[in-house]
């Protein structure tokens, strides 16, 4: 990486021929930082310095809105040497962002065969293997030998990590084997390929989520997969690089919902309006629900205005069930996420849970009832006996809706990460401030405590 | 993955030579899911079923519960085998989790090499470089030729991953080059290696924070990186499988942290001991922070007791600045934990932050004003009035924290997402009531609204 002096450096050359040098040297990635980080009317000329090799390299790693800029900047000609160039992959996702009309201006000026497939992967709904897929692979066809496929590969050229594994396939393009670069290398060249190749491809289809190509990668140790289509045909293949960053987009996305920012997409540096956007509508939705909370201690208020102890004892009291119930969703949906459990292990969760939940139970309900007679004057000590048991019973309801929420949801194929956290602490509030006050309220009346 | 009907299907073989060719042929992490799913004296039985080659792949892939258990129930010279045969940091993080007396058992029938590999692991601090790297990669010594190299590589026969780049030192192994496999299969034998190899080799140290090598890695999309001492000595690698367990590893401990979950580590299948002794003390802990926002109430009893729709209000309204505070604060922590800003960024930052948490504020004072006049009867309409506004201000307060609170933790070196979910909770519903009820009895008393 790029340290912070480094930068200053960079900014520091005033004389071009030496800039030139140096950015022609740095990786691709680093290169893009520098050029992302340069004030508008700058990016372009720095762009114009690199090599056409360096520039193709760096494009690809430069933020959507500077590659429009760029787009529109720079001569058509050289616009479209990049985009031929680029992994059929980026290519969609930067037509993904582009204005339509750029990209109808752009398209017709590819190779046929870049045209192709890019059409492929942009056939493919978003989040699927083959819209992350490359086209870019090596393919073998059956009953070559090693020194024909090893020629093969050398004359394909192409990106370093697609070229670990050739996959055979048969003349309909159905998938057969698998070979290393490793097992091509080290074996006699004469030897047929079928010989050597493993017959036991881990594959994936166009339509699986790339979510559960990520977790089969990670699963299985790959550095490629190879996709194929329903009829078993080879299209296309997934690199580890790319897995790694579906990965890290999924666990922010996770995280970000579990906190009720709805996109998942959010970052420090997005647009106020974006941010606004993305979070606004939640809050909005989740004071829609308190209202049931809210409404469910109305009807009390005479019984509050008797023993306002009762309004210091009750956020403390929905603030720690809540807290209960977040603790056990977020293992739920996390332990669903990364695939460690399924539907089917439900009981076995929930036991391990509820047991967990009993001892929590005792302990917060004891606290509360330590803390609560902090508060109560003396002829309302009874109060804090209310309180401890309802808190235990809030908590063992709170360890059961977080278990059983999220799998309910994904179920019925309703992200649980969306959705279950504000209506676990709306319903355990809910539940606690009905249960809390009707309890005191029927004390009071009925025993006119 | 082996679906659930193949699982049947293998524990429904009664032939024991059917299943062992059953076995030998799976990938081995599928045969670790089945032995671990056995029943317990079952488990030792199928191992033994497996080829030694076999038997080490799937090792690996046992939790280390199954893993000890085996090591008692085998021979000691299977066992040896299965322990030399592993990697070094695989079998390091073996002897972290077994017994000491095992371990004791185990390390001196390692041959020399293995044991040297161990010990060189074993003395770097846990999360470190040092800790997660292997020590099987292929060093070349300058002034080879390709063929040479390739010569090198063959003999030295490593894993799949390990073999895709070579590292070139000099006489005292300080790392001067990489080369790829794919270089010098497609260069011409008798070409010097120092032709071919790139001399800006992106390393790591080995005091590098395992964070750090993975978003390095995913940075320059390497499918492997040196580890080097102070003096640039090569030491090990890492390879990108490993990367991907720790980026996981990673974003489970965050989402589970920020949810209160102390140890990040907890799983749906953890022990309920296990899940009570990470969850119970934090609750604990934010009940006795909570102390201070209760008591922040306790003054007001007697506005209450006047005024009793303040009880159904405040609910609302500490909810709701909670989950303003929690959006920002978890927005901020993800870009802080993937790199993408840093405290340098922080004026930025707060200024993005601020600008969505003025709409925010608008949106729901608001809102809350239009709650608020469902439930207050006529001659108390103001306080809506004073709720929308102390609502708002709150929000303004909210994203200020959960902004602020998570650079200034990462600073002086707290875990943020440990600590700043709760105490951002607590502080704004304390901030919020003490406002809230000074205005409201403020206004009781002076304006006598």
């Amino acid at each position: 990486m790029l340290s912070r002096e480094d930068t200053i450096e960079l900014s520091d050359i005033t004389d071009l021929n030496q800039l030139k040098s140096e950015l022609n040297h740095l990786p691709a990635v680093d290169v893009g930082d520098y050029i992302s980080e340069l004030p508008g009317e700058r990016r372009a000329i720095a762009f114009r310095l690199l090599s056409k090799g360096c520039a193709i390299a760096v494009f690809e790693y430069l933020p959507t809105e500077i590659q429009e800029e760029l787009i529109e900047a720079l001569h058509d000609t050289q616009v479209c040497q990049i985009i031929e160039a680029m992994r059929p992959d980026d290519r969609v996702a930067l037509f993904d962002e582009l204005p339509a009309g750029v990209v109808k201006r752009l398209l017709p000026q590819l190779s046929p065969e870049e045209r192709a497939a890019t059409a492929t992967i942009i056939g493919y709904p978003e989040g699927t293997a083959g819209r992350v897929m490359t086209t870019e692979y090596v393919r073998l066809r059956q009953g070559l030998t090693v020194g024909e496929a090893l020629a093969k590969i050398k004359q394909s050229d192409r990106d370093k990590e697609t070229i670990y594994y050739a996959y055979v396939t048969d003349d309909s393009r159905k998938l057969m084997q698998v070979v290393s670069l490793r097992q091509l290398v080290f074996t006699l060249p004469d030897t047929p390929i079928k010989d050597i190749g493993s017959d036991r491809v881990i594959k994936v289809y166009t339509e699986t989520s790339q979510e559960d190509v990520a977790r089969q990668m990670q699963r299985y140790d790959l550095i490629a997969v190879p996709v194929v289509d329903r009829e078993d045909r080879l299209v296309g293949i997934i690199t580890i690089d790319d897995v790694v960053d579906i990965l890290q987009e999924e666990a922010t996305e996770d995280i970000q919902k579990l906190a009720g920012v709805a996109s998942g997409e959010d970052s420090s540096l997005s647009s106020p309006w974006s941010k606004l956007q993305n979070r606004l509508p939640w809050l909005l939705g989740i004071m829609a629900l308190y209202i049931g909370a809210s409404s469910s201690i109305a009807p009390f208020q005479d019984t509050i205005a008797k023993i306002p102890v009762l309004a210091v004892i009750m956020p403390l009291f929905s603030n720690t069930g809540g807290a209960v119930g977040t603790q056990a969703l977020t293992v739920t949906i996390r332990s669903l996420g990364v695939g460690e459990v399924t539907a089917g292990d439900t009981l076995k969760i929930l036991g391990k849970e509820l047991l967990a939940g009993l001892g929590t139970a005792l302990g917060l309900g004891l606290t509360m009832i330590l803390l609560a007679l902090i508060w109560t004057p003396p002829d309302e000590r009874w109060v804090a006996l209310v309180a401890g048991s309802v808190m235990a019973a809030n908590s063992i309801v709170a360890v059961t809706l977080g278990t059983l929420l999220p799998i309910a949801f994904k179920q019925v194929n309703v992200d649980p990460a969306l959705i279950s956290g504000p209506l676990v602490t709306t319903l355990l509030d809910t539940i606690g401030f009905i249960l809390f006050l009707s309890l005191i309220t029927l004390s009071v009346n009925v025993w006119h405590l």
